[in-house]
C-alpha cells in the first residue's frame, strides 16, 4: 500500500535540505563552542570557505540558487526539544551535564548568523562574520552542503538503475574495508567523516555498517544527530580553531608563542580524562611538544592530523618518556588521511607501545572514486576556516606545508616564533 | 510516516510466498499447455524433480513443512482477472490473440494438481501426476520455489547490512555484466531465467537493469507476469517436453523416429513466423536436421540449447545450405550456460552469417557465485522434467551425454533409433 499522505507531504517540501539539523555536526564543535562561549564569547571572527581542488568548479557544478536556498534552510534551523534533551542529559565521555546550563540556554536560542556568498571565476567565496561562538558552527554544515551539491550535480543525470549500482559499489566498498579490519586485534575506530561525507543518508549507512560489521570496535561517530539517533557514543575533543584563533589574538610574539599553551590550560580547567586530547600540530609538532609545560604531558593522549604519522607518533612517545611518562598508559590518534592499509600499518606498529584509536575520516564517508566517469565524485579537498579574528590573519602550519595557510609574512612569522625546521610535504589526499 | 496498516497487513501472512501467481511461468509452457490441451489432453504424465547437483542436501537445508506450505499455496493460486485479461487481450510475436477461447475458459478455471512429496536422505523426491496440460504447469513454480527456499536458508544467518551488501555484490556483478555487453552492435538478448532464478523480486530487479542497462537490445523476458507488470515481450517458444512426451506415446521404433517431427508438424499448424523455432537436440541434433522433412528448413531458426554451441550452429547453417534456404534469413538462438564471455564469442563467430539472438538463463537471474562462505548461494542444477507419458518412460538425449536423461535400455534404444553417434561430454554448468 502506498501511504499517500507520505507521498504528498514529500512533495511539499520545496527543496531538498541538506542539513535539516544544528547537531548533524561534530561533537567537538559544540565542546569547543562551550569553550569559547565561555573564554573568548567576544571575539569577532570570520570564516572562509577553502577549495584546495582548484580543478573542482564548484561555481559551474552547482547553481547559486539553490545554494542559497539550503544556506537559507540551515539559518532557519534551531535546536529541537529533543535535541536539547540529548545533550543536556547524554553522558559525554562518561560525563553527565558535559554542557553546562547557561551554555545550553544560548544554544537553545541560537540561529546561524548570516552568510557572504559572491562567485568568483569558477568558484564560490563563501564567508561567514561576527561572534565567534556563532560563526564557528557554519563551519560543518558549510561543508556538508558543498560537498553533497556537487555529488548531486553529478548524479543528475544518472538512471535509476545506474544509481542504485552506484550505491551498490559504494557500499561493498565500504563493507569490504570493514571486513579487511575484522582481525585487526583490540581494534578501536571512530568515523570522523562528517565534514566530507558523500551526504548525510550516506554517513548515516556507513555508520550502521560499521556498527554491525565491527561490534566494540567501533567506539562511535562524531556526528551527534547520527550519535544521537543511533545510541552511539560522541567522539570528538578539539581542532586547530582553538589555537590558530588564541593565536591571531596575540599582541607580540611573546603572546604567540605562548598561545597555543593558553588553549589547552582553559581546556584543562574544563575537561578530563578522555576529553584531554592534546593536537600538536598547528605550528608544527616538534616545537610544540619541546616547549610544553610538564602538565600537559599528563594529559591522556595525543591526536596525529598532518604529517607523516608514524613520525608523530614516535616523536609523541619520545617526549612522554622524556617527561617521566609511561607511554603504554598514552592514547595515540590518528585522524589524517586514513584508510585499511594505514590503519592496519599504524596499529601494528603502535599498538604494543601506546593506546592506539583511529578517527577514520573522508575515506569512510566518501570514498567514491571511481565510480563514475571522469571520477567526478572523488572526494576533494574542501576547508572551511577561521581567516581572521578580531581583525587580524590567522595562520596554520600544521606538519604538512602543503596545507599550510594564511598570508605569506605571517607564516614567515609564526615559522619564526615556533622555530619550525624544514617540513617534508605530503600529498594531501582529502 | 509508517505506513500502520501495511505494517499490520505484512504481519498477517502466515508465510511469504515464493510464487504469487500462476503466469509467474515461463511463456512457452503456456503456449506448449494450449499445443497439449488440443492435440494430446488426455495424455497422463509424471513431472519429477531430479537434483543433478547432489551436493546440495536439499531435505536438510529446507524444512519439509516450509515446503509443503509453498507449494499449497501454488495450489491455492488461479489466474486473476488481470491476468487472464493481458493474456487474451496482449500481442503476443506481433499476434493477437494468441490465446484461444477454450483454452483461456479451461485456464481460468484451472487449479494445479496435487504433488507427492517425500525425504529420500538428504534429498526430496517430488513428483506430480495427472494430465498432462496441468501437471507441466508445476515444473516452474516447483523449481522456483526449492531454489528460493534453498536460499532463504542460507540467508537466515545473515545480518541487516551484510544481507545489503549481499544483494548490492550480486547488483554490481549483473550491472558489469551489462555494461560489458553495450558494445556489442545490434545484440538481441531476452532473459531465460525464470527457472533458476535466486528469487522473484531479483529476477524482476535483473529485467529492469537490463531494461535501463541495453534498451532495445534486450528484447524482453520469458516471465509472463513479469512481462506484464514491466509491459515488456514475453520470449519462448517450445521446449524438449513436446518431443519428450510425443515419443514416449510412439508404439514402436517407426513412430519414435517420427515423433519429433509430429510435435512440430502440430506447431506448424498452430504458429508462424518467429514462433516457429526449432529445438532439435532432444534426441541429437545431427539425426535429427538430417532425417527432417523439407518443410522444416522453412521455419524461421533454431535453438541452440546442449553441445558445443558453435557446433550446433555451423551444423543448422550447412543444413539450411543443403536445403537451399539462406542463412543470413534465419535466427540461432543460443540458450545454453550462457555468460558475457560466450555471448560475445558467439555473436561475433555468427552475426554476420545468421540473425543471433541469446536467451540469458541462469548466469543473468541467479549469480550469486563466491558471494558467501562455502559458496552455498552458486545456483545448481535442478530440473523438474516428464518422466512417463500414459506409462511409459520418456528419454532425453541432447547434445550433452552429461544432460541424457531416462532408463538405461531406453536410452539404448534411442541412440538406435535416432542413429547418435559418439558425443562429446561437456560440463553441465546450471
Amino acid at each position: 500500500m502506498v501511504d499517500i499522505a507520505s507521498r504528498v507531504w514529500n512533495h511539499k517540501w520545496k527543496i531538498d535540505p541538506i542539513v535539516r539539523s544544528l547537531i548533524d555536526t561534530d561533537f567537538y564543535k559544540l565542546l569547543m563552542c562551550q569553550s569559547v562561549f565561555r573564554n573568548k564569547p567576544d571575539t569577532r571572527v570570520t570564516f572562509s570557505l577553502i577549495n584546495r581542488s582548484k580543478d573542482v568548479p564548484l561555481a559551474e557544478l552547482i547553481d547559486e540558487g539553490e545554494l542559497r536556498e539550503q544556506l537559507d534552510h540551515i539559518r532557519s534551523l534551531s535546536l529541537s526539544r529533543g535535541e536539547s534533551t540529548w545533550l543536556r542529559g547524554n553522558t559525554f565521555y562518561g560525563k553527565r551535564q558535559m554542557f553546562r546550563p547557561d551554555f545550553m540556554e544560548w544554544f537553545e536560542q541560537l540561529r546561524l548568523p548570516p552568510y557572504h556568498l559572491e562567485r568568483k571565476g569558477d568558484q564560490y567565496e563563501l564567508t561567514f562574520e561576527g561572534s565567534w561562538p556563532e560563526v564557528m558552527l557554519w563551519e560543518i554544515p558549510a561543508l556538508a552542503v558543498l560537498m553533497e551539491l556537487r555529488g548531486r550535480a553529478v548524479l543528475d543525470t544518472m538512471g535509476k538503475f545506474e544509481l542504485q549500482v552506484l550505491y551498490a559499489r559504494a557500499m561493498t566498498r565500504v563493507w569490504e574495508k570493514i571486513e579487511a579490519m575484522r582481525d585487526i586485534k583490540d581494534l578501536s575506530i571512530a568515523d570522523f567523516g562528517t565534514r566530507r561525507r558523500h551526504s548525510y543518508l550516506w554517513q548515516d549507512w556507513c555508520v550502521q555498517a560499521m556498527q554491525e560489521g565491527l561490534g566494540s570496535a567501533f567506539t562511535g561517530t562524531s556526528n551527534c544527530k547520527i550519535a544521537m539517533t543511533r545510541e552511539l557514543e560522541a567522539i570528538g575533543t578539539n581542532a586547530h580553531e582553538l589555537p590558530m584563533v588564541y593565536a591571531a589574538l596575540a599582541e607580540n610574539d611573546a603572546e604567540l608563542a605562548q598561545a597555543p599553551y593558553d588553549v589547552l590550560s582553559d581546556w584543562h580547567e574544563e575537561h578530563e580524562g578522555n576529553l584531554r586530547i592534546i593536537l600538536p600540530d598547528t605550528f608544527g609538532t616538534r616545537g610544540f611538544l619541546d616547549k610544553a609545560p610538564d602538565w600537559l604531558a599528563g594529559w591522556t593522549g595525543i591526536r596525529v592530523d598532518s604529517g607523516d604519522p608514524a613520525q608523530a607518533a614516535e616523536l609523541a612517545i619520545g617526549w612522554w618518556k622524556e617527561r617521566g611518562e609511561d607511554p603504554s598508559e598514552k592514547r595515540v590518534i590518528f585522524s589524517d588521511g586514513l584508510d585499511v592499509e594505514t590503519i592496519r600499518t599504524l596499529h601494528e606498529q603502535f599498538s604494543d607501545r601506546v593506546n592506539v584509536s583511529f578517527g577514520w575520516g573522508t575515506l569512510l564517508t566518501n570514498d567514491f572514486r571511481n565510480l563514475v566517469p571522469d571520477d567526478r565524485l572523488a572526494p576533494f579537498s574542501l576547508v572551511c576556516k577561521a581567516v581572521s579574528a578580531n581583525g587580524k590573519p590567522t595562520v596554520k602550519l600544521s606538519d604538512n606545508p602543503n596545507k599550510a595557510m594564511g598570508p605569506e609574512d605571517e607564516i614567515e612569522r609564526y615559522k619564526r616564533v615556533f622555530d619550525l625546521e624544514k617540513q617534508v610535504a605530503q600529498e594531501v589526499i582529502v
